[in-house]
């Protein structure tokens, strides 16, 4: 026995949500219709204004909902001569937050992953070399994650970088703040060994 | 520094997915629009879909897509005479995976919480009564979960069938205490239905 068409539909297309199985996709689709008839509205409604008002910026990549998004727009008030390489938008929160950053962005929207068919085009690094090219840019900013596919996304970025007049920098590895040192793993303290400063 | 106004409210409107918070509610959203714009377009036409397509069955409340549900209307190839009390539509359907039973069902869809503000009334016990009175059950299965509101909402139902000549039995061999009844395995809930007891 199944559940009415509409509702198996509505269960399959939750599956489509991260980390949502089968039995998760069935719980979710009940609580939907039995308890969340408006939040389900809303919910819906926000899915198709989302997927029709936000676009990607033409300058950086990152979701916008103009053609060029609000940190590219304020040149002004920020540092073009450095350009932070990010895999997502959230990376460009993250950093934001911080404050310790001013320039501009490139979003990658992923990281080179030739097994799931994700490539240089994929990641919009045409458009990067095009801005590189332009010869207004000091210094690039390689801070994509240090797991496998983000070193190789900044090694390839690194390589294609090198022909132009700039200097290319990798985010520091070592240890995180707050940290027991006895309890972080041996490659994070290697790498904070290997990048140890003078305090002199 | 917020995301785009249309972000944000995709991101709010993801929080009301059970156990989804802003951390996973910016994930999900963030990966409908890099990866997902089918799934999410196919989602909310299933959302917009089911909730105006899905309405509940006027005997059984069980949803259904018409009036009268799939099995109250097999009314001639099941027992009409037995009627089992479930709390939700995933029940239903935990049940008739047993195969241990034939009869016909009501959905509470939910249990009595006068915390939540759910009394009889939001069960359609007023429905359920007035089927007790037509005198055509002979038994009636109290198949709530074995919880504090499990229990709560079978004793009252069993009260309020008391005055009527039938006899109502509870769900009670295999049931692990304090379980959920849409997750337990089809021989565990077999046997809880062959070893149900008489409440008189």
């Amino acid at each position: 026995m199944k559940f009415t068409p509409l509702i198996e539909e509505l269960i399959e297309s939750l599956k489509i949500l991260p980390s949502v199985g089968p039995k998760s996709a069935q719980r979710i689709a009940f609580q939907l219709l039995e308890r969340q008839q408006k939040g389900a509205k809303r919910l819906s409604h926000a899915i198709d204004s989302a997927l029709s008002g936000v676009c990607r910026c033409q300058q950086c990549r990152n979701f916008s909902e103009q053609p060029v998004c609000e940190i590219c727009q304020s040149e002004l008030r920020r540092d073009t001569r450095q350009l932070c390489i990010v895999a997502s938008p959230m990376d460009v929160l993250a950093i934001e937050e911080t404050g310790h950053y001013k320039g501009l962005y490139f979003v990658l929207m992923g990281l080179l992953s030739p097994i799931d068919g994700i490539g240089p085009e994929e990641l919009g690094l045409d458009n990067l070399e095009q801005q590189l090219s332009h010869d207004s840019i000091d210094e690039l900013i390689l801070a994509t994650s240090p797991s496998v596919e983000g070193e190789a996304t900044a090694y390839y970025i690194s390589e294609m970088a090198a022909q132009y007049q700039l200097s290319v920098t990798r985010l520091a590895q070592g240890l995180p703040s707050g940290g027991e040192l006895a309890s972080i793993d041996g490659k994070t303290l290697g790498h904070a060994f290997s990048g140890r400063k003078s305090l002199g």
